[in-house]
């Protein structure tokens, strides 16, 4: 079997971001490249008036995307690359609910947080352009290590700004065959405007009736950040995120009817590597249970019942966690466990990015991971609550709708793996989700 | 612009079936190549017992079937490969209700056919094989004399029949990565047994109401051929056929309380080429004024609305022709009409085959090519009610179902074809359908 690779070194020797065993915290970061390349891209999108940091998270990451835009502007303080990553990562560790020696939590518990007094719209607005932010430098970082590791330029994210005329805009940040990832979308919509008649009966379906008036005329608001990550390598997985916020107010009110969060987050594997799959559940799990004991085993389950492709009679992978509806009790504890959710996808993903991007793999690999990206294809179109909700929103961005589709996928009539084979290996685990932690 | 091909020689040198301008019969074929190779194709079914050959079209094309695979039986009568063909051929004119002169539409007029005091759903299951047969042999045909130009193997159609526990069966014929074809599908299925509720539901909401009693037990019962065919040579179009029969039984009873026909052909280009558009429409609209002056404009635009892409905003393809519940009237007229429809596929394709499956392309061109097969994927996941049916129908053969969609598809993030390019036509003719006749 003749093996491929997109650079001479293996995936071992290459860490863009340092982990430790005890903290996930990125103090140990490398240095960035100082000739960083002056790309084409839109200057930044200003931060919406509602927002304040909570600390200085998502300020410290836009001035990183900033930097590695290369459109500076001139009211930016002057640090030097260096001051400015560090400044920005410092901010991870406190956030991040994904500590294993339950440090943040205490932390958690003991703070009074300024930001509990605002409405929750706008905290989750902030929220999800800070999550936004924080991913997308995490993988920036990564496409520049994998460029110089590669002795190629760097292919970062390309920012695209929206506004929706019925109400609402958004900004989806997007790689295209890049070095390490052949497509990656992480996009963020705050949406808003009078709620159709085929919402409403959407809502009553899911058990929203008790709070909607049989004549009554509602609006919704909706805040949330998606992303879906293809790598090039099929030894590294599809990565999918997606955390909001959904409001019903009543026409002419100010307090919503109805508020829940959903969301969560899943890692699709094309070959099957046990401590992936563990790392990715182990972060995750670690965050729920620093809010819920209950949380992970029942989201966890629903994940897997969320991603079943029922005429394929498997899981579209190895899952994570999935929730919806999630209302009940202190809705600032509801917001905070949603947010360190998705302030620890980078713990979740890249340490695994990093052992697989440059792993070494045949042509029959690639041919495989193709097939496995069509049925990501058709979860996608066929199941997919949110895909299949877009499709029919008026006024809905198809771009940002189809952005979770991979770059390149393929069908084969009657494919079969042969038995014994890794890929067999795969189907098996998808057949029967099981326990990872 | 780098041009590639997959021969030396241009495609208007390359004939396989000669057609003439005053007929579409295929008196002047050229003979088969005599050293035909030995496949390793399963052996031919048995005609089914009801099955009666109209003429002796479908005995025919079995035969050469037959003589390409290799599998030769003993009681074949001792013909040469030459006789054979022409014989099969033969009786392609006499069908074809595609002749410019209306020779054919006077004989059918004066034609008494023994086979109409048979049940439909044994002329339909007779037919849909004989559909079939002609079609692979048509096709087959195409890929033996690009194989011969190029000089390699030809990949045939390989056969896979199939049995539906539930009651019916199948057989599905299929090239992958051909000369001519990156896949081809040309399928085959018998189908019945209880309906289910879900299916009694669907049949009311489709105006089916007046005929089903409210607490009534029904079997149903289903005969179509379906193909799809996906060209390797971006100048060359997709193509979807399927016509079909469908009853619905009061149980216990033999004559069915509600039967119709249901089918249509398009054709999706990746570039638009209007003397193809236009040759793919006269053929069929030939068909269909041969049996009512109101069937082709009516089913023109029945096409155009079924493959309407809302969130592309844009038709599939240039359309052909679509119809459902065609029910009313004479019912052996409704068949002799969709019999027509369904053996005039093979006029309607190869002569554009003929000028496009070798023509020159650049890489840009395929990979504009690999986005509209994206386009494809989409209309067929969403939209496509047989798609849509067979993944929720219990027992439904997924490997056919999905046989539909393209070996290899891609997505592109804001992809949009560059202003006055040959890209940007096709879109335009896919915003606003036209007249193609």
């Amino acid at each position: 079997m003749r093996l491929l690779s997109r650079a001479a070194a293996t995936a071992r020797t290459f860490r863009v971001i340092q982990t430790t065993a005890s903290s996930s915290s990125y103090s140990t970061l490398p240095k960035l490249p100082s000739n960083l390349p002056k790309l084409d891209l839109k200057a930044i999108p200003p931060v919406p008036d509602t927002y304040k940091p909570y600390a200085y998270g998502a300020t410290a990451a836009l001035a990183l995307i900033y930097l590695l835009s290369g459109s500076r502007k001139k009211e930016e303080p002057k640090l030097s690359p260096e001051d400015k990553f560090a400044k920005y990562t410092k901010s991870f560790g406190s956030d991040s609910g994904a500590t294993k020696d339950g440090s943040s939590k205490k932390q958690a518990a003991a703070a009074v947080d300024p930001e509990d007094a605002k409405p929750m719209r706008d905290r989750m607005s902030a929220f999800v352009r800070k999550m936004q932010n924080q991913i997308v430098a995490g993988l920036d970082g990564l496409e520049i290590q994998a460029a110089k590791e590669l002795g190629v330029k760097p292919k970062l994210f390309v920012r695209d700004e929206w506004l929706r005329p019925e109400g609402g805009h958004g900004l989806s940040c997007v790689i295209q065959d890049g070095n390490v990832f052949e497509k990656a979308g992480v996009l963020v919509s705050v949406v808003h405007g009078p709620a159709s008649a085929n919402l409403i009966k959407q809502m009553r379906a899911r058990g929203k009736d008790n709070v909607l008036a049989e004549d009554g005329k509602y609006e919704f608001f909706a805040a949330g950040c998606s992303m879906v990550l293809h790598p090039h390598n099929p030894n590294a997985p599809t990565a999918h995120l997606n955390y909001r916020y959904f409001e019903l107010i009543e026409e002419g009110k100010e307090k919503p009817v109805a508020s829940w969060f959903g969301g969560g987050c899943d890692l699709t594997p094309s070959y099957y590597y046990e401590e992936d799959a563990t790392h990715f559940h182990k972060v995750i799990k670690d965050v729920c249970d620093n809010h819920d004991a209950e949380y992970y085993p029942k989201f966890k389950k629903w994940c897997d019942e969320y991603f079943y492709i029922p005429h394929r009679k498997e899981t579209r992978g190895v899952g994570g966690i999935f929730f919806d509806d999630l209302e009940h009790g202190d809705q600032k504890k509801l917001f905070k466990f949603v947010e360190q959710c998705g302030l620890s996808f980078v713990d979740q993903y890249v340490p695994i990015m990093q052992r697989r991007w440059n792993q070494p793999f045949s042509p029959e690999m690639k041919q495989w991971q193709q097939l496995r990206r069509g049925r990501y294809v058709e979860f996608n179109l066929v199941y997919d609550r949110g895909t299949k909700f877009g499709l029919v929103t008026p006024g809905a961005r198809i771009e940002s709708i189809m952005c979770s589709l991979p770059l390149t996928a393929r069908w084969e009539y009657m494919h079969e793996p042969a038995a014994g084979s890794r890929e067999a290996q795969l189907v098996e685990v998808l057949k029967a989700p099981k326990n990872y932690v």
